[in-house]
């Protein structure tokens, strides 16, 4: 797998535009499009909160068809419990942007992030997409990827080219997110593109199974959102074969870069969690099913007192071991050792004398790596997340302001 | 129902001591005795972390018979993941208080809370223990709320006078608990007595009910510990009818006030999160059945968002409704009405032009309301939780140091 430079319009065929269209207070980019010159199968995975954008809603509808050929996405304002208004707002973004790129307003997806319950300021809303898509490029990706930003301090981007079936196929995405990150995607938007030939249903397989190793591993602060959407467009340009079993020996070649490419897409936005000096990682392994090795991995990286503990760079194994306790997981607490970085910290669910300085060497890294193991059986998941910082209470407690 | 000034001595026949043992680091108090000069009946509620502490395990088998007549219980060290070094410690506890005070070791319970995975220092365990049965008294409920307290600012006590039968009845209570507290009893201690002649199945089935309305209905980060417990001792001196039955006038009386001290100290230690500076009531009406109205109320007061909002007396309803959003309760979002205390800030899921001044004076409250209206039902529930501030990670990033 060959990493690249860039993002959506990595594969052949995608070109994308952000601009600055006056939605954000600020002067930063705040409306992009990504667009396909090809037909594409797509597909796209959702919040799970029961209160939805409008633009989930929409997208689910227009994603009936497994198809699409752009994305219209704005920060600054999330369209979210904006009621019949919302949705005639999303409505509209799409027949705007079909419009100005001659497509059916069908082939066109929308996302939205920002604040809550406030009506899309549609006049800003239209200019910012006219001159987003009168000025698309390849070297747009960069102003796309800027303008999908809320808090997040850094662009999140990535882009991988593997060989299927001797073609030369490309993945890009970019995503943003850091606050409210949490499993089941919270405030996390993703986009990705590639020139891959695939069916639409296998897309759909592919997508849920790799949000499932990434997204839904990475949490900030346990919040979930009204607007998580992952959207996939695939045009076909790099000519494979088309995959369309995903049983078979080039989906599996797709699949794996694809959760490459969301691994490392939701680290970035792990890492970049609101106020966090630490990407933590956890690694819980030998547990004796797939799903408690995933309520642990999870229940650490979302407890604020482990989260306050890597702050203050205190090898505090105790929180660790409780969080796994209040995971919902069933275990044997008596089994369980735990690790910073390469340092045994507990044995047997007991602490040890461990080397406090060594301890304290593994915190300060950038990376922080906590490692479980059950003993209890092969079944292993990591999860992501971040530190508990100060900056995180001064960011959130004047979002809207 | 008569509020009463003290607290577990308020009720005939108990006496109770706190001292200063030298497991904390600071000369604070750290272990306390709760004494019944008469045989008690006894019940108890516990964590449901996977991982529990030595005394919880201990007690369970204790209550097994449904009595007890003494409580010794220390802060500073949980005796938690301490594998059967804690298991022997916890017995030792209940052993050497029995033998100061003349009663068998199967009459003594034992809680501790602090530092989890170290063992406890049982010399100095055993010097307090000596020196608190020495000194037990009625004025010594004061020093012994002092002795349960970790990061708690404030201690907690509280008792209350009823009439049952004719017999005045009394229940006195104390608390600790300001961190890692959530739905579920985290990191939190009560003691209740009681002077009301009550049979200890007709005890456990109301102290269930009370700690589901009060403990369980509080959260200040999500974090469930391994040694919560509340535990209650009746000695029948009020000399009431003893009451069996818990249908009876009489019971539901007594359930009444114990509803009351166990959402009085709920709410104290709400208050007294880590760093907090408002306690926020979330009141769900209206809701199709009580299970709905109970996610939704932790849910957000469970949110860091939230709390963080509050925090910055920020009227963001929006994370309001998507905390009720991501409960995992499933109700109709188009319908909710939202308000912070009396000012109305979403109608039918959507944002309102309301008043920002009223809006943020009811957010400079001490205690703040928020009040969600689903529309659906008849159901309601009240949650309490705190605001979210940077003082809660400066005392979570370093408090194993």
């Amino acid at each position: 797998m060959k990493i690249l430079a860039g993002s959506v319009t990595c594969p052949q065929g995608f070109l994308a535009q952000g601009v600055y269209a006056g939605i954000k207070k600020d002067d930063k980019n705040d409306l992009a499009i990504i667009y396909s010159e090809y037909p594409c199968h797509a597909a796209g995975v959702f919040t799970t909160n029961v209160v939805r954008a409008a633009c989930v809603d929409f997208d689910c509808r227009q994603l009936q068809d497994g198809k699409a050929r752009a994305i219209v996405v704005n920060s600054g304002n999330a369209n979210a419990c904006t009621g019949e208004q919302g949705w005639e707002d999303a409505m509209t973004m799409a027949a705007l942007t079909a419009e100005c790129l001659g497509l059916q307003p069908q082939d066109v997806l929308v996302a939205s992030t920002g604040v809550i319950g406030v009506n899309m300021p549609m006049d800003k809303v239209q200019s910012g997409i006219i001159a987003a898509a009168n000025t698309l490029s390849e070297a747009g990706d960069a102003n796309a990827a800027l303008a999908i930003m809320t808090t997040d301090l850094i662009n999140k981007e990535i882009a991988v080219e593997i060989e299927i079936g001797g073609q030369a196929v490309r993945i890009g995405a970019m995503a943003k997110g850091s606050g409210m990150i949490h499993p089941n995607m919270a405030t996390m938007l993703g986009f990705i593109t590639t020139d891959a030939a695939i069916s639409s249903k296998c897309l759909q397989i592919m997508l849920n199974a790799a949000v499932n190793k990434s997204f839904n591993m990475i949490s900030v602060d346990g919040d979930t959102s009204t607007n998580d959407m992952v959207l996939i467009l695939a045009n076909g340009r790099a000519g494979n074969h088309i995959i369309d079993d995903p049983d078979s020996k080039d989906a599996l070649a797709f699949y794996q870069a694809l959760e490459n490419i969301a691994v490392g897409l939701a680290k970035m936005i792990a890492r970049d969690g609101e106020g966090a000096n630490h990407l933590i990682e956890v690694q819980v392994n030998n547990a004796a099913d797939e799903k408690t090795a995933r309520m642990i991995a999870r229940s650490i990286t979302s407890s604020s007192l482990t989260k306050a503990a890597v702050f203050g760079l205190d090898a505090n194994w105790g929180r660790i071991l409780a969080a796994a306790g209040y995971s919902g997981a069933s275990f044997d607490p008596g089994r369980v050792d735990i690790y910073l970085g390469a340092e045994m910290v507990a044995r047997d669910g007991m602490g040890l004398v461990f080397d406090e300085e060594q301890a304290r060497r593994e915190l300060e890294k950038e990376t922080v790596v906590i490692t479980v193991d059950l003993k209890a059986g092969e079944y292993s998941a990591t999860a992501w997340g971040c530190d508990l910082s100060y900056e995180y209470v001064r960011i959130n407690a004047a979002y809207r302001s």
